[in-house]
Formats: C-alpha cells, sequence, structure tokens
C-alpha cells in the first residue's frame, strides 16, 4: 500500500531558503502579527499530519466507494464525513481567509503548500474544501458587508460549502451563451432558473449547507459576455440570525460517472426560481468570478504538483525495492537475486524527470503565492500593482504547465512499476486517473494557453512579460550564479519568440491560437530554469550544512538544465512554423 | 454514443497505393494463389462489418462489466461469448496462419490493417483471439509435427485459445530469475510446476480449451536466461485423437483489477504439476518465445494505432458538431450561437497531432508487415534476410512508438471533447485507460527502446540501421520527391547520432540506457517522415482522381514536417546531454 507524506524538508527548503518568506511577512503589516518561521513550520507540520494520517488514508477507498447519488442526495464515500468533521475542526478551510469573518489570515505562500499535501493525499477530498476557500475569496472581494457577514464566517469554518456554477450542457469554455436567467425580486433578491453541470461539489453530505456562486443573465442582459452577473444562491436559505431556514429551490439531477476523482461529486444542479442574491454589480459577473476561478486555477494547477508527487514517492519506493536485472556497469547487489531497478538509467531518467518537474513547480507555485501576498497585503502600491500583473500572466502557467507536468509525471511513476502500475493495489493508475481532470476543468490548458499568450503577453505589449524576464536576467547577470549563461540564452529564446508572435498576431489572428500551448511550456521551461538556478544557488551557499540534501538539489538542477530545458529547442521550432499547416484542411476532410 | 469505423479507404490508400501489395504478392509463390487486390478489398470490407458491428458494440459495456472471477473460472462481460462464436466462424483467428493446418495463408500487411480494426473496435475482445495468432506462430516455428498436427487447427479455428506464461510475481523484465520448473516424465512430457502472473486470456469461458505457452526451467538447467525452457501446457489434456480428455493441473488463482482493459482477462495462473510439452529445443526456450513475442511486440503497436484512429473519429466527430466560441478570423456559423470548435487552431492542432501520427503508423505498421511477409514469403535469399534484418531493426520501434503515440493521441482526443471527455459516456476516457497498458505489457515501452539501441543498433555495428537509412535515402535522392530536404537532414540527424552513441556506449555502459528512449523516439519521428513523404508523393501523383482524398494527405504531410519532425531538434540535444546527470544522485537522495 502507497503512503504520502508531505515533503516537509523541500517545502521548508522553498519557503525559508529560496524565497525568505518569513522575512517578507514581517515587513507585511497584515501579516506580521499572524505569522513567522516558527508558526509557519508548527502549520506544516501539523498538515502534514493531518493529511498523511486522516485523509491521504481515505484516497483508494473513496476511488472504489465513489460519491453515489440517489433521489437527488448525494452520498460521499464512507469516512469521509467523519474525516471532513475533524479536518474542519482544525480551521484547515480558512487558512488563508479573511481575519475579519474568522479566517486565519495565513499567507498564501503558506496555502500553497497545504493545497498540495491535501491534493497529494486525496484530490477528491480536497476539492471539496477548494471550492470553498475560492468561493470565499469572491465573496469577500466583491459581495456586500452584509452577504459578507452572514456568509463568511460559516464558510471559513468550513460548516457551509461553497461551489462555483458556471458550465451549462450547451455552454463550457464559451460562457457567453449561457441561458440561466435571474429575475429581480421585490425584496432585492434574485429568481435564479436554469441548469448547470460539471459542478464540482455541487451536493455532497459533508456540509450543512452548500453556498453556490452560479452565473446568469439578468433580463435586460446585453448578449455575450458583458451580459453575465453572478449571484449567490445557498442551497438552504439563511435566516437573519444566520441559522438555516427552508431548502431553497435547489436539487442535484444526477451526478457523473468520471474516468477519476470519483469520490468527488461532480453535479448536475438545477435552479428552479432559487432565491438568489446579486454579488458586485449587475453585468460585471465573469470579473467577479474570475477571483474565484483565479484561485482555483493556480490550486487546480497545485493539484497537478500534489500528484505528481505522490507518485513520486510510490514509484521512488518501487525503484528501490523491486529487483530486477543488473546495472550496466556490473552488480550493485551481488548477493542478491537482481539490483535494484534504480540502478537503470532509465529508471533515474523517469524519477529524475518527475522530480526536477515537481520541484520546480513547486518553487514556481511559491513564488506566485508570495506574488499573491504582495498584491494583497503590501503597502506599496506599485510593488501591490506589479505583483498583481505577474499574478495574472502568471496564473494561466500555472494552471496548464504543473498540470501538464503533473499528468507527465504520474505517467512516468506508474510506468516505473511496469505491470504493477497499471493493476489498482500500488495507487498509480488511480493518481493518473486523479490528475487527469486538472488539465480539464477550471478552463482547458488550451484556453490557459490563450489567456496567457492573447491576454496577458499580446494584449498588453508583453509588459507583464518584461517585468518577468527582468527578474530572470537580473539574477542571471548578477555575479557567480549557476547556470547564468544557459539561463541567459533561454531567456533570450523567449523574449525572441515572444516579439516575433507579437508581430504575427497583428497580421493572422490565427497565430496565436496556433502558438499559444506550445507558448505557455516555453514559458513554463524557462521560468523553471530560473528556480532551479535560484535553488542551485541557494544549495551552492549552504552546502555544508547537510550536504545530502543540498548536493540532491544540485543534482537534480543539473539534470533539469541537461535533460529538460533542451525541449526549448523543438518548441521554438514548432511555434515559428506558424499556423498556415493548420488551415489547409477543409472541416469536412479531417 | 461513439461509433466506430474501420478507415477503409485510408488502408486501402497505404496497402494498394503506397506499398503497392498485390503487386508483391503476385511476385511471392506462397500468397500468389491465396490473394490479390480484389480479396484484399473484400476481406478488408468484411472485417470492418464484424469489428462495427459485432465486436465494437462490446466495448463499454465490456469495460463497465469488466471480467469476473469467482471460485477459479473467469467468466467474460455478457455479449461477449456469442460474438466470439461468430466472429470464429468467419476464420479470423486463423487468417493469416500456416494453411497446411487450417490457416488461411494471409499477408501479414494485410492482417495489420485488421489487428487495427479490432483494437480500435475493442481492445480486450482483439486481445483474446491476438494471444492465440502468436502462440500458434511459435508452435509452428518451433514444435514437433506432432504437436503442431494435434494443435494448430483448432488454435486456428479459434475454438481453442493460445496464452503466454513469461511473468512471476519477482520476475517480470528479468526472465533469467524465473523459478518456474519443469520435471521430465517416463513418457516424454514434463511435469510443470509455479505460478505466473499478468497473464492476459489466462483463463475465460470463450473457448473450450487454453493452449498455455509456459517459460520454465528444466533440473538441470544453467542459471539466467540461458536456462530457460518453453512448454506448451493445455488447460484441458487432450487424447490421441485430439478431442478433450481431462483437466490439466492448471488453475486460476486470480485476476487484476486494472485501470483499463477491464474486460480482458488478467490472470495468475498456477501450475501444480501440469503435464506439458516441450517447444523447440531445452534451455533455448527464450528465443522460441521471441516468435510469439516478437508478433504480440507488433500486435500491441497496432493496438496503439486502433485506440487513437477510435479516439480520433470521436474527437473529430464532436469537434464538427460542438459549438462552442467564434473562428479567430470571424464567425463561420454566424446563424449559429457559436461556431463549431473545428475553427479554432487548437483544436485543429490536436486533431492534425493525431491524424498525422495515427496514419504514420498505419504507413509504418503496413511497412513493418510488408518486411514479415517477405521474411516468411520470399523466395530469394538475401531478400528474405535483409527483410528479417529490418523486421528485428523496427519492431521494437513499432510497439513503443506506437503505443506512445496511440496514449498521446488518446489523451488529446479526451482533451478535445474538455469535460466531456473526462466522463464516460463519450468514450474517451475509456480509451485512454485502455491504450495505456500498451505501453506496458509485451516488454516496457523502455525495454524496446534499450533492445532497439542495445541489440538492434550498436550490436550489429549498425549495419541494420544503415539498411533502412539507405531506403529513406534512395527515395529522398530520386528526382521529384517531395520534402526530400527535410528528410535528408532529419536521416543524417539520425545516422549521426547513432554514430556517436555507438563511440560513447564503448566508454560508459550507462550511455546506451540514459539515450534509448529518446533515440528510439528520433528514430520513429524520422521513419515517419520517410512515409510522410512517400504518402505526399504518391497522393501529389494521384491528385486529379480524388482531390478533396489526396488533398487532405498533402495538408497532413505539411503538418507533419512542419509541426511534428521538429521534436528531433530535442531529442538529439537530449541524447547528446549523455547519462553524467542521471548518476549524480545516489539512491538514497532520491
Amino acid at each position: 500500500m502507497p503512503e504520502f507524506n508531505a515533503p516537509l524538508r523541500d517545502m521548508r527548503f522553498v519557503l525559508h531558503e529560496v524565497f525568505e518568506a518569513p522575512a517578507l511577512w514581517a515587513r507585511l503589516p497584515a501579516l506580521a502579527d499572524h505569522v513567522d518561521a516558527n508558526t509557519c513550520d508548527a502549520i506544516l507540520e501539523e498538515a502534514a499530519k493531518v493529511t498523511a494520517q486522516l485523509i491521504a488514508p481515505l484516497n483508494r477507498s473513496g476511488d472504489e466507494e465513489g460519491a453515489q447519488w440517489h433521489s437527488g442526495q448525494v452520498t460521499t464515500p464512507r469516512g469521509f464525513k467523519s474525516a471532513y468533521s475533524t479536518y474542519i475542526e482544525g480551521g484547515w478551510v480558512g487558512l488563508s481567509g479573511n481575519p475579519e469573518f474568522g479566517g486565519l489570515g495565513m499567507p498564501k505562500m503558506l496555502a500553497v503548500q497545504f493545497e498540495e499535501m491535501l491534493y497529494g493525499a486525496n484530490s477528491s477530498f480536497a476539492l471539496y474544501s477548494a471550492l470553498t476557500s475560492g468561493a470565499c475569496l469572491a465573496i469577500d472581494a466583491h459581495a456586500s458587508e452584509e452577504l459578507k457577514s452572514l456568509y463568511l464566517p460559516p464558510m471559513y469554518e468550513g460548516r457551509w460549502a461553497g461551489s462555483m456554477c458556471l458550465t451549462e450542457a450547451h455552454s463550457g469554455t464559451d460562457l457567453g451563451i449561457i441561458r440561466t436567467r435571474a429575475e429581480p425580486q421585490q425584496d432585492g433578491s434574485f429568481s435564479i432558473s436554469g441548469s448547470k453541470m460539471f459542478i464540482t461539489g455541487g451536493d455532497q453530505d459533508l456540509t450543512e449547507n452548500i453556498i453556490h456562486l452560479v452565473l446568469a443573465k439578468l433580463p435586460d442582459a446585453p448578449p455575450g459576455p458583458r451580459g453575465i452577473s453572478l449571484f449567490l444562491v445557498p442551497k438552504v436559505l439563511i435566516k437573519d440570525d444566520g441559522s438555516l431556514g427552508q431548502g431553497n429551490a435547489v436539487s442535484c439531477g444526477s451526478i457523473e460517472h468520471k474516468m477519476g476523482i470519483k469520490a468527488s461529486a461532480t453535479c448536475v444542479i438545477n435552479f428552479d426560481g432559487a432565491q438568489g442574491w446579486l454579488i458586485g454589480e449587475a453585468n460585471k459577473g465573469l470579473a467577479a468570478m474570475f477571483t474565484m476561478m483565479n484561485y482555483e486555477r493556480l490550486s487546480i494547477g497545485i493539484q497537478g504538483i500534489g500528484c505528481a508527487e505522490a507518485s513520486y514517492q510510490s514509484a521512488r519506493a518501487y525503484a528501490c525495492e523491486r529487483l530486477q536485472g543488473r546495472a550496466p556497469t556490473g552488480a550493485v547487489a551481488p548477493d542478491k537475486m537482481a539490483d535494484p531497478i534504480i540502478v537503470h538509467p532509465d529508471v533515474r531518467r523517469m524519477l529524475l524527470s518527475m522530480k526536477a518537474m515537481t520541484e520546480g513547480g513547486r518553487a514556481f507555485a511559491s513564488y506566485v503565492g508570495q506574488q499573491l501576498d504582495l498584491a494583497k497585503f503590501s503597502t506599496e502600491p506599485r510593488e501591490q500593482e506589479d505583483a498583481s500583473a505577474l499574478v495574472a500572466l502568471l496564473t494561466p502557467v500555472a494552471k496548464a504547465f504543473f498540470t501538464d507536468n503533473g499528468f507527465d509525471s504520474c505517467v512516468l511513476g506508474q510506468q516505473v512499476l511496469g505491470g504493477h502500475g497499471y493493476v489498482r493495489e500500488w495507487g498509480q493508475e488511480q493518481l493518473v486517473r486523479d490528475v487527469r481532470i486538472a488539465q480539464i476543468y477550471e478552463g482547458t490548458n488550451g484556453i490557459q494557453a490563450l489567456d496567457l499568450l492573447g491576454r496577458k503577453v499580446i494584449a498588453n505589449g508583453g509588459a507583464s512579460l518584461r517585468m518577468f524576464t527582468a527578474q530572470v536576467r537580473d539574477f542571471a547577470s548578477s555575479p557567480g550564479k549557476p547556470y547564468a549563461s544557459e539561463l541567459l540564452d533561454a531567456v533570450r529564446r523567449l523574449e525572441d519568440v515572444s516579439d516575433w508572435l507579437q508581430a504575427r498576431a497583428k497580421v493572422n489572428p490565427n497565430e496565436t491560437g496556433a502558438a499559444c500551448v506550445e507558448y505557455l511550456h516555453l514559458f513554463g521551461y524557462v521560468a523553471y530554469a530560473w528556480l532551479w538556478a535560484r535553488m542551485a544557488d541557494v544549495a551552492q551557499r549552504s552546502m555544508e550544512a547537510e550536504p545530502a540534501f543540498y548536493s540532491a538539489k544540485l543534482a537534480t538542477a543539473k539534470f533539469y538544465f541537461s535533460r529538460m530545458l533542451p525541449r526549448t529547442l523543438s518548441l521554438e521550432h514548432t511555434i515559428r512554423a506558424g499556423s498556415e499547416s493548420l488551415y489547409e484542411l477543409d472541416a469536412a476532410s479531417f
């Protein structure tokens, strides 16, 4: 049976050593009172216990049993309900929530580590609270004070959950064509009618209430994405004193039978004149929903890292135990019938690919977390603004690059186990099935790529990109940095390709879509190169304190630069091939 | 509900137009009497009917129900038994079998197309007969005349099935350490004892008997792979007149719970002093088994192509129907609420990637089929010898490159459908689960890569490789061939890298294993480039006869050269990075 243990040492390395987070926290007044290095480590250790002992043990049974739907009610798998109650007692749902309404006010950099643990332990379980945290963020940012005081405290407590209701049967990526309607009522509330699908945690038996954030159209709304409003629609109506009243006209029509995350209920949710309340301004719902969506995008990216870490742990254990064949350079364990398979170059290649991409992803997620903290808590307007621009730029990269690599890593982890990876017993096949959704939901990775290249790079003339590459150049140009020339080459490649695309997109509107997926990957590899160089820099300086740990970092950095970064060559070449070859075929000739 | 229809026009294109197979068949005496263009087309059409109407409809229900095991007996899902009897009545199991024992003697080039249809329709179903065909091949090549006459006719009929018993719990890739033993008996037979696992079709309720081909060790066998012998062990013993006698001491201990191919029973098979007969010479069992394994390797490669084709068909249909967003260059269907998603560049990129790699694979599989036919039926010793060498070289490429691309294609097909690809309904998620095994069984793709680079390229000093690249050069150097310079560049890259590796492997035994997976992919991309250039060449010359069909071939060739072949750049770079960065980390520091 596979075990999952949070990689605490690696997390501390990233937080304390690479990003020196405690120093940042100390200078941000909103964080200084809440967290320091010791609190941070205490929280991480407690989180590691909760995820390893309470949540991970329900991963396989949850997959086998799945969420069930009977006569409109969802039942989560055995053990989920009791584990969920223990979990919320720890205050985890409100970890980075607004303290004004009962949240713990912890920095995102720390929450990012916790999310990784949660997904690594049990992706289905993690989703139930991930949606709540995101919904709280949108409510906190856009709802009225009255709604905030009524809804946020029980949501941060985890007694009530959140959901995100966007997709309809005919409308997924294209939200402009949704049909759910909102009719204004005398009392200022709205009557919501329509059917939403693919609603993660749309129903469950874990919480007393579920607060749906629903996109709908007002009667006089303009067509398309500028006519969408956001509503708060509770499953159970709330009395003025905050206690539960009668049921709202919200029902769960069915749940999906999916490839993975089977313990997470993916629901059809029907609103039949349900009472709801407007969040933010009329017809500006998409922007308000994006507060939640951007949160979820980073979170789902982290699902990729968590699953990859879990897969790595199991593959590493297997590779050290499984005896098969002999090392090419001669027997390593001559007293045994065969050597452990970790002696074989191709097994090492697979494990190192997983390790390099997972640790690179963890550093990148922490960096995005840092920028989120600056955007939220910095007292210097310029710093805050820059951080917000970086978050906008990097969120699609985080979502898509983490999950593409998370999927590839889990597939590699499964491959290390051979036939044993394909059967249920070792957990690898479940990780592949569970992580696969992360490339699809919260905006497919193709949509993330289009967002990155079209909106975040081309639309602002590369301004945010230059802010990012300037940081990379600054690092690489400082004296004595490892991999400086490789890094400068890589960042120049990214800049050149970006300039070229900027020019091409003006001539042919198909170019952005033709290049964007490869462009996002190119961006991701360059960003990871920067982070691996930073990690190597720290490791070089700290070597004496803990030689085994730091030399592993140096070895992994070396592997990344020699065997992963060269992928940028083909990506550049493919991008420069342009869109022409995509449009030679009529739709009918495919 | 997804439909599957064999791509008959594309198959005829490859067989008749690209490879001019009927002309080859006419000059080989063993085939000339059995098959010509008309017979070939009639067989393909009948095969398309059987797979679309009889076998594909059982694919999803077979997955949902799965093979079941109760008290030592395997039950296949509802409908399998009756479909299997109709299927064997058509004589399909013996399609390319030896006519002396009741096979139909059809060329492998034709059988290859049929196998693709079978896997595309239903991989689990396909496996039950794929193992029989392979077992027949090994029996026909290595067993005594007596065993052949007794076993081959009912196996070609499909009344009896075959299985391949290699793996044991502690011994998968490393067969030298198997423990199953064979004790000689007075009557010339052997008593076989041991436990085998991961036995595809090791038990089922479709056939009257199952003929296990079992690797075991004789009492005086030398250690390692040179002490392995091959035995024929029937589930039910056969009387001298060929009728069924009493049960043999063979039992099915359990079946695996797997990620996919759930309707295929993957069994633990226990031999408790079962009666068996030696096939071929004592201690030379591995070589004899390789006759079957090489057959299965190509066949499993073709599973990759079949699943990819099925995924492509469903993704194409979805992309033409699903309305979402507008084309970047302006609405294509302004009267509808949105355009079909096939207008989007990234959707086209995904579909064209699938199409280019699947059709490239089909051409490559047909080419390997052609070489197998020459190796078996040519009357010119030199031609026969060369073909055998090419088959040995190309089999690992076919197995691994087809299945790596088959998996990637199914993942892309799933991605085209977004959330609808992740739920059961559209069949895409099943294809991903089903095709994943093909990268693992019959020797993992890492093992195929080691076989290619270590045994088939380096061990013979590149002789077989030069035979292959000479063909590519001949084509590219002929006047007027499309993509000639791209192809010459690509083949030069392959040759240079091969020479470089040849030299490196002498210095450091880790280099082969460090480079082999990327090398196999480099080889595959170059081979597909050659085949796409050949297809483009035929299409250019035939254009007027059927412009829509041939211009689609030209467009796909263009896509392949502009957007897929550039992957060779990174592969070369990664290969040349060498093994060093794989060995900087102690096993304990992973």
